[in-house]
């Protein structure tokens, strides 16, 4: 295939790109905004629960990807912002419940004690269910300048993306499949692209419809996210066998421990480090059409399988 | 004050408005809707916790007062039947995590099984964040007939309503409460506006924007809502003490046991009832611009302060 000029073009500014600077800026401006989103009120108690566990760090990477994708399609930060936090209010959510003693029972998570531990686990479960419902309340009150019909399908993406189609679906299905030897990798793929996947996609995705991108420009957003959400998961797996706990934040070899099915306990270390790098290429394809404007997710991209917790 | 002939008519036909008849007609409307809102997926075991609670019956107060004050708005039952079923997936949700061994710890509800007792802590938890996200999702894609911008409003309002400005909020201070002995009318009143009232107010009050209520119209269906929630608590917290287990389908005496502060043991089961009276009164009166359109909104009043279960 013949490269045009724009092609060499974008792939010399690629490999110029500054990742780590763009992130820096972005996870500023996240954690600003998530700063701002969530005052305390009364009962204090459950806004500190809500926002020890909202503010507890992390690589911010659904909002980053969310405000990625809305400029990338033409549209500002300031369109995207609100829905960027609701994204990382619901991920939020989603640990703090996973965490659980009747679910996947962790003391710790990024190095700090989890919700439950520190605020017993009745306000642990009502933390997450504030900060749930107040994902929904906040992109629908401080989204400006988007046409209340595309946040329509923003919020109603939101939805489909916790529930049981999504997180809540996958989650199921891990916990059924917990001390389960038998494992295929259909069952894990199904696992993880609803637990993790799901909500990378609609960050992704988010961002495009809040932007107002065409039919056709969701399909290789679409596309894009899969790719990356499948490719994270298997680095996680990856990590998990081969990082040290305090690269992780988190107990290392847990999975083991638990007898969890794993891409590397199904696949060895090799083909999964492969099948990353796949996915990965082809999230990178989809994205050919953007040119230079694409650089932060292609970067993000790269970032995924490269990173080393 | 001297009665015109209408407000005379309006009188008379309240005489005559056979509210179980209409509860009747709303219930069956309900019923059918929810059914349909839910059917079976992948994994099925979640989805068949979320309709063992979601379709366990009840009274369906929250939903027949949505279709109810979008009618008397001048709206049709088609436009407020999503957000209908949305706040009973709302309800049920409270109800799911409340029922926890982490809360309240109950194993009996409307005379069936609690979730958790069928299906497992986990899956309860889960069972609560899945109807949660559909409630949105299912409000957001399936309104027929009404303008983005009325429907962002009342995502917006049910956001608010169960998070911790609302539902969540309400638990966290009534958890607090428990065991103490020196809880004011005021906590007391904090909590059921909280727990219980937020989202009585929410269903009347998203029936009026779907059917474009004016801000006074609101304003009146706000003062209604409040009214009859707290007058709803109230008269719970009495028939707490005097109706039977039977008549309940759950554990009578129980807030006794659990020590809990209730209105009866604040001030007396006769100024209690008085209250309760009064809450009611002032509800109605705020309906009289409404005429006989408001029959079923003041019939639903009266079946508050005069229900035996």
């Amino acid at each position: 295939m013949v490269q045009t000029d724009e092609q060499l073009g974008a792939q010399k500014k690629a490999s110029v790109f500054n990742l780590e600077g763009y992130f820096k800026e972005k996870k500023q401006l996240v954690e600003k905004a998530l700063d701002k989103s969530l005052s305390i009120g009364q009962p204090e108690k459950i806004y500190e629960a809500m926002r020890y566990s909202l503010l507890a760090g992390g690589k911010r990477l659904r909002p980053i990807l969310c405000l990625a994708t809305c400029e990338l399609i033409g549209g500002t930060p300031e369109m995207a912002i609100p829905t960027a936090c609701a994204l990382e209010m619901i991920h939020t959510m989603s640990l703090i419940h996973d965490d659980l003693p009747a679910m996947d029972n962790d003391d710790y998570r990024r190095g700090k004690l989890t919700n439950h531990k520190v605020f017993g686990e009745d306000i642990a479960i009502l933390a997450g269910d504030g900060l749930l419902a107040y994902a929904f309340e906040y992109a629908a009150t401080q989204t400006k300048n988007v046409p209340a019909d595309r946040l329509l399908q923003v919020i109603a993406r939101l939805g489909r993306t916790v529930g049981a189609e999504g997180l809540v679906g996958g989650q199921v299905l891990d916990l059924e499949s917990e001390g389960k030897t038998n494992i295929s990798a259909e069952t894990l793929t199904f696992i993880h692209t609803h637990k993790t996947g799901a909500l990378l996609e609609a960050s992704v995705v988010s961002g495009g419809i809040l932007a107002g991108a065409s039919p056709e420009d969701i399909a290789k957003l679409s596309k894009y996210a899969q790719n990356i959400g499948l490719a994270f998961q298997i680095i996680d797996d990856i990590l998990d066998v081969t990082a040290t706990a305090e690269q992780l934040g988190k107990t290392a070899g847990k999975d083991l421990q638990a007898q969890k099915a794993t891409y590397p306990s199904l696949w060895g270390l090799e083909k999964s480090k492969l099948q990353a790098r796949q996915l990965i290429d082809e999230a990178i394809a989809q994205l050919t059409i953007y040119e230079e404007k694409a650089e932060p997710l292609r970067a993000i991209a790269k970032f995924i399988i490269t990173r080393n917790h």
